[in-house]
């Protein structure tokens, strides 16, 4: 397989500084703005010198996951067998897949111990199953709005989207033509995301019940009126152009069948494997998806077995997402967390 | 136009006893069983002799609602100028249209005044409408899981849900083959409503993370495999063979219209003009949907007003759905109110 990955910093000499980060469900593994891709990346505020994630000290790696289509290999990409794209012929993929793609990433960048491994939503799972696997390659932990499994509540919102795409009739069982994916199952799987990646009150507060003015019956019927279907409209037609449609069902099935009691039998027994010194544990009050209750049972869990753990629970208003947009309240919890245990700072990147 | 309705106990001799219940999106006037039609009603626990709206006293009307498709004109009824059936040329509906409706049926039947009006989720919202509108035919309001008008979360909700129906190649826009409707479509958005009926809560402990046993990958790929799936399943399914398409999208988009503001400017200018002698609003803690705070707005200003007015907060398990389930919560509160107000009976009925 091949893994994409972007690094920022520079190991230390003896290579304790490094800090594997996983993604959610839909981003590469570009993070943040370096020198080789000044564009936008989707953590900025926490990755660079001087910020929360501080690159002057700390060695940041961000892997593409296992199946995602952003340079990792993934049902899009070609099986070297039949020289054509995986598509459903790609194996089964879990959560623990992804984790020990990541491994295989540091492990090839010499790392044989993580400082620290870091990820939100599916990312979140990815660590904890590294940190479950290898608990000896695993010094630190954060996980951000994540869960020891997911809820059937959070289950029945990823099964309809999947459902939703399936449905298309340009999927064709997988099978679709590249130059004409399954946009408009793509494009309502997406907007099924963004209503339940926010929050209610969030919502409320941007778009209230403003609306186009309308003299005309609007064409076609029952199409957007609202501010917030407009919205909907605009950002999920963003998505549908970037993301391979069989790789989204994949990653979307593999965090619905991720379980900690998988290893172990319970969920306290799996988290029981971890070994680390210190754990950032972040949930988020108005997150529907990844309850706050699931960050407080794994910190809890954590705690109960005698590991350093911080609990943070943040009333950030954009629901599952709040760590993309919320710099406010996300920046000084992990600032804190990352500012403890390595000093001096390493070498000095350029 | 023609409405459709069910009556249960018999109207006193000075015509004061008359209740109309208006209807959620898609039940029909069937809420009970009646010597007529000994079928299960949808809110059976809560009419009858010596239930909760307790038939020996009170004569109970309710309509289905206007543009639905359970006997009441709708957009699948036949177009007498066309001979064919109305479908998008069915003029826009609004929850004031279902409200006018239901009173050209009490009219009809001999009643000037409603002693109580009362309806849940839409049909609370049929129900304010008509007490703003025609406040001296309304003595009594009750008020359940309603909302002056819907929220922004709520209308990404519907919004999507009727695209997801508009985007069946079968919808034809709306010129769909009644006997090859798009059931897909429909499936897909009545999944999207079982899962905001209810409450995360509720499907965890219902569900948990139960799943069939696996050995084989499942067929056809991504297909169900959690017991909630299997249940979202089974129960979309019943519905689609029920529920005319182009119904549903008129009814669904007059919830969104609806706005207790659009009569005088805002919400508290709308609620001013019901005239009640007293009211009963209820919600419930678990419900997403239509959240409790809306109800909690409702009873305020009815109650600022010099209303008298009972408040209810439910703690059910059952979200949105509650007031046709938690039977035990439900029944007393409507009970208390319902036992006030008319004595001596009225005629008892056989």
């Amino acid at each position: 397989m091949e893994i994409a990955y972007e690094c920022w910093g520079q190991l230390s000499e003896n290579r304790d500084n490094a800090v594997m980060l996983f993604t959610g469900l839909s981003p590469s593994a570009h993070a943040a703005r370096s020198a080789n891709d000044p564009s936008d990346g989707w953590w900025d505020y926490m990755i660079g010198a001087g910020k929360p994630i501080d690159t002057q000290r700390y060695f940041v790696i961000c892997v593409n996951s296992l199946g995602s289509c952003f340079g990792s290999t993934g049902p899009a990409s070609i099986n070297a067998k039949t020289g054509k794209p995986y598509r459903l012929d790609f194996p089964e993929l879990a959560v623990e897949d992804i984790a020990n793609a990541g491994r295989e990433a540091y492990k090839m960048l010499g790392i044989e111990k993580l400082n620290t491994v870091i990820g939100a939503s599916l990312g979140g799972m990815s660590a904890l199953a590294l940190a479950i696997l290898f608990p000896n390659e695993v010094h630190r932990l954060v996980s951000i709005s994540a869960a020891p499994h997911a809820l059937p509540f959070a289950i029945s919102i990823r099964s309809l989207q999947r459902e939703i795409i399936r449905n298309d009739p340009k999927w064709q069982k997988g099978d679709y033509n590249f130059d004409q994916p399954p946009t408009d199952g793509m494009r309502l799987a997406r907007k099924l995301g963004l209503i339940t990646y926010r929050s209610a009150e969030e919502f409320s507060q941007r778009f209230g019940r403003k609306r186009k003015f309308i003299e005309q019956p609007i064409e076609p019927a029952f199409s957007a009126e609202f501010d917030v279907e407009t919205y909907l409209d605009y950002n999920a037609n963003q998505f549908i152009d970037q993301f391979d449609t069989n790789c989204y069902l994949y990653l979307s099935r593999a965090i619905d069948w991720f379980d900690v009691a998988a290893h172990g039998g319970s969920i306290e027994a799996g988290l029981s494997k971890i070994r680390t010194q210190a754990n950032l544990i972040i949930g988020v009050q108005s997150d529907f998806l990844f309850p706050l209750s699931q960050q407080q049972e794994i910190a809890g869990i954590l705690e109960s077995h005698g590991l350093k753990t911080t609990f943070a629970a943040l009333d950030s208003l954009q629901g599952h997402d709040s760590f993309l947009i919320d710099q406010e309240k996300f920046a000084p919890v992990v600032r804190d967390f990352f500012s403890d245990y390595i000093s001096p700072p390493a070498t000095v990147i350029s």
